[in-house]
């Protein structure tokens, strides 16, 4: 899955008819360290997730497992809402005497 | 999903026996200002979209869940022509910040 | 699905045995004015194509939705032969004044 | 699959109700002289793997090929804890040659 | 599908149940004139194929589709091994030409 933040929405009236309801939010992909990267993903959410908030997105196949992405034509669901990320102290060490 | 523009078509006449009477659209990849990026995808079309217009584009399995491109060797659909973009302020700011 | 022109062929004759009698195409992936990108994909052909042809390929499991290529371990197939491309002009104008 | 190393966790109480109880591990994508790339996944962990452990990571539809991963909308999955790499002596010489 | 050349293996005791006795081959991608790119892929192997020797490599949902990678959580597996490439020499040229 890809981290990201919940900043918008697309709106829609003319798609496939299994889509009907079903609200786009658009994700920017977020570093670990909250920073957005360049990448954005236009979504369908399965949790209730607003603009503004940080989630997981998960794609492929993968994001039709969910009871209402499931059969359509959809390729990317927002299947958790982030509290928050526990980075190892060792590891952001490790990464400081790499850089 | 992208985002993406219609900006031409594929003419093909010998095509897996599945495909007869699909029609390939071209889509060029947006920013989410609507500028061009250097990416192009081909795709079917399952929603009536015309050259001109800004669709979302579903890829990989997903492409196939629509009446139209069920079980056909399609990796790419249109699922949906866009009326507009809703990106919160708020991050419209934050983007200038950070930039 | 991606542009690309057939420009050689892998032979094997070790491999997984479902695959016996599959002739494998290498396609270099083409720009929209049919110049080569650095990119190449190493494909099953499920429509006769031959060296030097233009064709779309498609990728992933929509790669084995085709007579020659179901259940098989192949991730790309030649779906289709490109007659001609037809880009709007508009849209050419529209790049030109872009860049 | 791709080689990372766990990092950190991911916490998250809202989310798609087939994932409760499921441990989401941030893995960083390694070389293979295990030092980092620039690239993250948030995965799903089938074997018990600890925050410093070097691991493979299988993505997309294969991510749901486990038992605690089964017809759930996660596309990247833990399936192996690795003990060591064995690089062909011969091939490290042709790369000191070719660099 | 990728090709690459097998130049090592992955050693792990601790790995998702499905996998005992799977092998994992480290195979670095390879350009048509077989100079090293820089992506390795860890993968299983289905043909008998040794560390030094040019494969083939199919990814996603379809490196399952041989017996001994059927439903279990592996993305990437060795499906042919590679006697030789047959590049057309009219592509050679115009590569020049181009170049």
């Amino acid at each position: 899955m890809v981290l990201g933040k919940v900043i918008g929405m697309v709106w829609s009236t003319r798609k496939d008819e299994s889509l009907v309801g079903s609200k786009f939010l658009i994700v920017r992909e977020l570093n670990l360290d909250y920073t957005p990267t360049n990448k954005t993903v236009v979504t369908v959410d399965s949790v209730g997730a607003g603009v503004g908030e940080v989630v997981l997105v998960a794609q492929g196949s993968s994001a039709r497992q969910t009871t209402i992405t499931k059969n359509k034509p959809i390729d990317a669901v927002i299947m958790a809402i982030v509290d928050k990320l526990d980075i190892s102290v060792k590891q952001k060490v490790e990464d400081l005497v790499e850089n």
